[in-house]
């Protein structure tokens, strides 16, 4: 079975976030495509690959045993039905992965994959890996909303509306200074971006119980090389337990949708018939009365933020994580990072189209 | 394109409850079937057929158009890649759907169908159909796992472990204490069952603004039908804004997969070596511990329980609904509900699996 | 009066629920005092008394020696500095309490006292006897509540307004038809109050591992007079790790607030200017702007609503309980369920307060 | 002492973290002194004398009437009932206070006071105030722990235990690896308190719709005169509607009481009986069975974490704040944060309790 083309990778949905009814207004396909099990499989992939070469580069393993390893892994392409049903078993795909892996080569080419490592090693970096491509996504697509933000503030910037404290009309303010409000932590955000990436894009490699004593002693060598070639920060340490990149991933992306969350609640708000302070077009219609125009896109908004606040507080007990590898609180990241990725890229989605939706801001005389 | 068979509404996953690769851990395949779009279209048919039954039945569409549009509903087959697009215009499928589904129709059979009724109305009420169908198979599970517990009480009760608190040996129990302390908030739920039924299984008819001021002053009689021929509840109202299904829905799920987390922590607990309470076979494997034998249906119940916990918050605000219709808090129930019954399906698979793992309980002498 | 030594604001507190300077925003005085140091030792001593005597009705105990541990107990005053003190030791003050109440008794009435039951009995019965007093309060405040309603009805029912729906004007509704939906919940969840009370409202005995073994193998016959002395429901086993009392009265709490949280959000943004369907008196000023007459209850009934959810989340992973009785389960439980009590309670008053503040609901004719 | 009536137990708190019966094991009067009301009251004086000795350095307000200004201020005592009353009415105590302060100037003297500042601006930088001083006691506890951790790892680190991962035996590992994992993001957020800080320790200035419009022109000169004053950063803007301290906050005391999770944790994994991987001494006691030995501080450890990673979700929603203030997300900041600190600081206090009771670590041969 092909695993890049084959149905049994496609999904068969169940929630919105996988909904091609809904993909929309909830998915994000772009994010979905850099999340998806073929993306994390070619990540399994880069991090053997990155493994043998270290070893390799270190005298670790023969010249010739390493090559006939990398090509084997170039060309390795999983059972997929029955990688699924290991990974129902084993709790992570990684030993179905490696078994099959191994069974094409022997000898010291055998010993030259996976040995040293462990199953998180490899998981958590492909999580990494995958995080960095969203990463990279999510950025483009707020630099581009951040020139979308400086053109609305050149295009109405200048025209006044009440401000409004506590859902109250206070003192007219200038549309810019509302559309400043906006910016203003999300340009924060991106410049934080560089140093946001430096806490999160890190090698994983600990061996089995995280305490780098395998490899020969050399596991520092092993993860400097490695990191090297996959372009990653090797911390120094492994993080099995220290789920700080997680933690600081989580953050950033509920600060993102909930800075968009404020957006859109504004919008909402402004949009309002009686209060008149924007106008939107091309916004939603309605099965059972064709006058209305619903600010869909600036709604959603709010749902993303507030789904994404509530998937921190569980991302963050990913760090009340037992002993040395911890089942439990792993296994629920797994369930809550990929979707978090999918409410900021589809928030920074729908903040794109809301802003191009606007016609009007500004409704008071100077 | 063919809506039952095309590609397009296969999903294309990214989260590890849409994953093939995840499927046997975190996926429920029966109950994603349930919640699909290929599910939620059909149930959306099933709405506006019995809308239009009822009309006919009060005489308020004649025969004729009623079985024209009735057969027309019957063969209808949506453009599903317009309807995506619509989708994420309007914020719901429904006025795309509607759209298309009149354009087959003229005159009074263009009338019959779904006049009188808005979004929400088939929204909620296909979403109640999915929840039925889910409700059932959890039923039957849950039924499933009792027996078995009762089996394995059969099989070890009289044995003897040492009762456990705040981490520390207390006093000891037998078996049959603690299997009753699993079972017994499982028996509360699947007796309580057709009560909780009663709370969530309501039909959704208000119309536009949720007066039930519509279908020419007789939305109540259309109700009944509607209810009659669905196998629903008609409240006598309509609950646009008032999530009571919504969150009795949440809560029972909630409650199911927490009971099922407390027995996935203690079995992981009682599998502890050195403990050695339990023994376990089929359990999972290690990448680079080939000795080990990890308890990992017992973890994941944890996950999927801590997961579950922290959606129910979201869920209830739901009820924080504005106005007539809150775009912002409806589209969040969407985001939500769905994955909480995959979660709370997958903990029944796994904690039925888990007890069929069971070879010894009780190391105590009597 | 003094600021930096008056007793009003010596603040022991940290928090704006026990804060003075807050008391009538967020605190809720009449709640604290069912809840606080004094109430709960008072429901310690309760439970002691009852076991006492349920001893002796079962002539367990002699009535002599009955006497003298009930007269003990009716007098006893514990150190509370020691008792706090053992407190942060035990991790609860039941050992360090029963300690210092031993000591006055000599024998077989020391012995009568708290002999059979465990920390847990104590402290699960206390809290169901303190939440049974903050019910009865919920119960009169919510009664009184759905009279205002009526009486709001009463008064402008039979105006109108916009219904609005997304956030956008979609047909006149009647004001009643907007009360009639805050009020719906409401008037479900007082309906359901003894329902709901038959779910919270048991005693706890199990003894030291929770199995009803001790009492000479008479716990049942125990634990059915102290229920009756108790005015509680025996659920005829130990509820230690079987959480539902819990679980039941935090998700009341929470659809209580969520309910009057749709309530403030609907008054704010009624009474936005611009769209003035409602008018407030008595509201809230600024220290800016003195034109200004802020929403200020129907606001924070919307903070109240949103800080229970999250709670609710917490509180549903109590049930994940390991073993036989988990510290750190438990006394999460503790952090949470009073505090939700009290959001419930101040949600309660502040919309009271603002169905006060009401002048004015709607502005369209007829 | 008579517990009916003493100061002790008078309990206005009605709050675990509130309680004197609990203060030794879920409060902390070292931080509760600097969040209660005094601490409060005494920040308002301090920024409205910070603001009146701005403008007179920049030439606003006059010598003369600047001195009596501050003169009445610095002996200025508020009614405290008539302020909590109207702290009801308006939703912050400011328009009370301010309006009480100015009472006993007159002219230019009282025009200097407050005037151009608006309640948020009081609010917001009293509460960094708190926050800087709650910080600088976390900061002297985590500096202590860590030590803590090093001593411990003198006296057991190059001792064996077995590591474990999914709950099961893998390979031994140095006691020190252990201690190394707690240690380790415990030692990253000290490192990171600076940089931690200057996200944080903010003055909040913007006046009555935040956009510094006011004092003449003159705002960013006044709130630089006022930051160097106060020791806060002045970041350029106000950032009434932009909640990145709050939220960076929030992270902070979230990832502390989770890291201190991992160790509680752990401690009472390796303490369970079977396990006795670590040995503690003056651990809490039972009141049924006095063998027992509970690791209390290690479980509650536990509970703090847990608790905060949810209040972590909810203060996150505060960056979704509509328009220039909302009153709902704001005040949910107050009902969140303080009662985060306090987690945050008894489980320094609790961990550090702990380290204190370890006997002995480390129970295999090397």
């Amino acid at each position: 079975m092909d695993i890049e083309t084959g149905p049994l990778f496609d999904g068969i949905g169940g929630t919105v976030q996988s909904s091609a009814l809904f993909a929309d207004l909830l998915g994000d396909g772009e994010l979905q495509a850099l999340l998806c099990d073929i993306a994390i499989l070619a990540h399994y992939r880069q991090f053997e690959t990155a493994l043998v070469e270290a070893k390799r580069d270190l005298g670790m393993t023969a010249e010739k045993e390493a090559s006939e390893a990398l090509s084997h892994l170039a060309s390795f392409v999983p059972d997929t039905e029955l990688l699924a049903r290991q990974t129902g078993r084993d709790g992570v795909p990684i030993p179905g992965y490696i078994e099959r892996l191994k069974q094409g080569l022997n000898g010291e080419a055998a010993d030259a994959v996976h040995s040293g490592a462990t199953s998180q090693d490899v998981m958590d970096t492909a999580l990494i890996l995958c995080l960095r491509d969203v990463n990279a996504v999510l950025e483009t697509r707020l630099q581009n909303l951040l020139g979308q933000f400086d053109r609305l503030a050149a295009r109405f910037g200048d025209r006044t509306i009440m401000g409004r404290t506590r859902m109250q009309a206070a003192l007219p303010i200038s549309v810019s200074h509302r559309i400043g409000n906006w910016r203003r932590p999300l340009q924060a955000l991106l410049d934080d971006w560089p140093h946001m990436s430096s806490q999160i894009e890190w090698l994983q490699l600990g061996g089995p119980v995280g305490d780098r004593r395998g490899f020969e002693g050399r596991t520092d060598g092993v993860a400097e090389k490695m990191a090297e070639r996959l372009g990653l920060i090797d911390p120094g340490h492994a993080w099995h337990t220290d789920r700080r990149p997680i933690m600081a991933q989580g953050e950033v992306l509920s600060r993102l949708s909930s800075a968009l969350g404020k957006f859109g609640q504004d919008v909402a708000l402004m949009a309002q018939n009686g209060i008149d302070e924007i106008k939107l077009r091309g916004t939603g219609g309605s099965s059972a009365m064709p006058h209305k125009s619903n600010p869909v896109a600036a709604e959603v908004l709010v749902s993303l933020a507030r789904y994404n606040t509530a998937q921190l507080g569980l991302l963050h007990t990913s760090q009340i994580h037992e002993q040395e590898r911890s089942g439990a609180a792993w296994t629920l990241e797994w369930m809550v990072l990929p979707t978090m990725c999918l409410a900021s890229g589809r928030a920074l989605l729908l903040a794109a189209r809301l802003l191009g939706q606007i016609e009007m801001m500004g409704n008071l005389a100077k």
